[in-house]
């Protein structure tokens, strides 16, 4: 009995070490085709310089819908096809004007209206200018708020290590500041940039308006204009100190548009299905290059190197670019949505759509099961040095997935986030701002724990 | 007995606890200062914006020697002062010129002398070309070499993670290539930039010769020209192909340079030495922002913290500004010299000259008890993800000190590689491709170590 026990023992170790032997092997050739002659970075490069900007409604997210399409049936998936999604059609229009006054003197700045806002007036708006780093700093102000512009100056916290976390503490002020400011009688809401970097690219964003609450303009103040018009309000003159801007932007009709869904076909259990996608929106000011053409373009190299390297997974691997990511999640809540009515098994689903920096790990929602299960690859990942595999949060896109199909696991992968903020939702987000090795270490990073998660499940 | 043990045990549990409470403390204290409010930005942006290239014996290192020690000494540094060194003084001299040409048509194409090199003749060389990839393929070819050009082409293996493997694997062509063609009869050197990317910006870096070859001149070929280079050889017309090039760099006289040392000095045993440092020089084509500028400001940021959180190290912390690394590695060795001159106790040297980018960990030199030691260290820094504490190399800077001061044990700084050589010895190394950020938590990764090695030694 014993004998037999050691024996089944030494049987499971070399089978064990075997599969381990295959896995770091195939890991290192997906890694060798992503590094080699990896496509992410050239598709990246169309998308932010043949195609651009592309907020949702637009011509040019339609164009993205078209060219990822065509992209992926070019690599021969084994299927390619549309999600129809009706989404928010919101526009800029023409360029935004700012400048403080202080007595006859006028300093322009730079603001970019928030995604969602209505226009200013006109002929634009000019009041004085309350300054607060937070709501309860406003609502102490109370009534003198009443016909002013309110100054939301919270800066990014720079001592978490994750930039994210610093996001977190500073965005309630643009989603939600045009409403708490309105409350209180305010005529127009500028807001600090969310970065960490101090320069004069204003980071644009979505906010929200609440039913009852007047809507006022929104824009969003570059971070040295707002170092600016801080100081000039604490000056000795601050009382004299007013803010002109004018905005033009329009909330059009909603649009029709789609998610773009690529799929290599399970081979054994083709019903269950693998995500891996990111948005292929992106905001109007930039190239949307890290935000998120870097996940687009990831997930497709995903299924395109699985492809190069002849490789058949087991269940059907689906490539998603989710539509409407930036301003209204419409494309993520429509997958959901479809996968609920059709019934689909879905396993897991990771979404890129942190950046294409250097990959560090992967963050698994609300599954201790499928952390613990997970965490148990981090080996094969040590040559690569992904080595963050942790609780934490998936991606946008995939939230709506976590009701509409129960037991499914949502992954978010997760790079370097130091450089994320410096050029997030600006103009800056460009593709020269990708490093190529990054981004394709990001794509085999990926590539690698769908393969494993193809192989051994989520959990 | 028992009792007793047990007893002891439990004090010793606490108070190692307790330690690591305040070490942990200790380490968030300096990762605040370097992100909340570090000069090392700052003091890099001045480095590289009013100073710039600074190769050594040229007036700019001078600068960067005078800027380097007022600025420790603005910060009341308990001791700074130079160390005197002759080093080699190479100028490149007028911009260099190069085509290929192909029947009577010429295509410019972009190249660097190679440092140490000589000139070409006055009116330049125009000669047949060979392309290598190695010595190997090169020693094949004999005979057949003599009045030509060797193009050696061996580019980067893309699929290392770490891009100083890559560089490894490639630069005896820059160092070597000159002495072997030369033994074959070649009359010049070319050879493809020592980078991951393509484009047009030449990397030059350090080439040596050797006493009884003939020395021919060698220049760096941007790897974009490489391509082209290549492809014209490969071309039906391959053998109608010339180039032309012409460069005009002397070795004038050793010049008298510095090192420059700022010290904080022991409170307990001053005479024990704990040594940070970076390199000066730089490269004449770049501002040297990441090769070495960060490596120089972290330094000295790292003494700087020490004073701002008033922390007063047991041992004497030095931050040491090698001169020379680039071209001749004097610095180093006259630091070392005088070490073991003056008889000094060196507890051990950290030296960062991988690029101002998110750190990832450290490397041990040749010292498995250290390794081992440091390793324990592990779970401080894992809320800044400083996770790869390795066996490795240390600096160049710090290779002279292995013998001259037995014991020591020496370190790398590790940051993620994989944009350095995209900017590596070219005119891209500029001030604008160092992220705050990435650099700040550099510094206090750094300074966190030194830290630790002051209360706990290094091995």
């Amino acid at each position: 009995m014993k004998f037999l026990k050691l024996l089944s023992l030494a049987f499971l170790c070399s089978t064990t070490v075997a599969a381990q032997v295959t896995d770091s092997m195939m890991l290192r050739q997906i890694y060798d085709v992503a590094l080699m002659e990896g496509h992410s970075y050239k598709n990246l490069e169309h998308l932010c310089k043949q195609i651009g900007p592309r907020l949702s409604g637009s011509k040019n997210a339609q164009k993205a819908v078209e060219w990822s399409k065509k992209v992926m049936e070019d690599y021969g998936f084994d299927k390619v096809y549309l999600q129809e999604v009706m989404v928010p059609h919101w526009e800029r229009g023409a360029k935004e004007v700012a400048y403080i006054t202080e007595g006859s003197t006028k300093i322009l700045i730079r603001i970019a209206a928030l995604g969602g806002s209505i226009a200013s007036p006109v002929g634009g708006i000019t009041a004085k200018v309350v300054e607060v780093k937070n709501f309860e700093e406003l609502r102490v102000m109370g009534e003198s708020v009443k016909g002013k512009i309110v100054f939301f100056n919270r800066p990014f916290d720079a001592r978490f290590f994750d930039t994210f976390e610093a996001y977190s503490g500073a965005v309630n002020q643009r989603g939600q500041g045009a409403v708490e400011a309105a409350k209180l009688g305010a005529v127009g809401v500028i807001v600090r940039s969310m970065t960490n970097i101090i320069d004069d690219n204003p980071h644009t964003g979505g906010m929200r308006y609440q039913e009852g609450v007047t809507k006022i303009p929104a824009a969003a103040i570059s971070t040295k204009a707002a170092e600016l018009l801080s100081q000039k309000l604490r000056s000795g003159n601050g009382s004299a100190i007013k803010l002109y801007f004018k905005q033009n932007c329009q909330t059009l009709p909603d649009a029709l548009s789609y998610n773009v869904i690529g799929e290599i076909r399970g081979s054994v259990t083709p019903d269950n299905i693998i995500t891996v996608g990111g948005h292929l929106d992106s905001w109007d000011l930039a190239e949307g290059a890290h935000d998120d053409g870097t996940g687009v373009t990831q997930s497709i190299e995903v299924l395109r190197i699985f492809k190069a390297l002849k490789f058949k997974p087991q269940n059907t691997i689906r490539a998603v670019m989710f539509m409407n990511e930036e301003n209204g999640l419409r494309g993520g809540a429509k997958y959901a949505e479809l996968a609920k009515q059709n019934n689909e098994k879905h396993i897991a689903a990771l979404e890129s759509d942190e950046g294409g920096f250097t990959p560090r790990g992967f963050t698994i929602e609300d599954s201790p099961s499928a952390l613990a299960h997970i965490s148990k690859w981090k080996s094969l990942f040590e040559p690569y040095k992904v080595s963050d595999i942790e609780a934490g949060g998936s991606g946008s896109d995939l939230g709506p997935l976590k009701n509409a199909v129960p037991g499914i696991v949502l992954i978010g992968f997760k790079p370097d986030s130091q450089r994320y903020f410096d050029i997030h939702h600006a103009s800056s987000d460009v593709f020269e701002n990708v490093n190529k090795r990054e981004l394709e270490l990001g794509a085999a990073s990926m590539a690698s724990l769908i393969y494993l998660i193809d192989k051994y499940g989520a959990k």
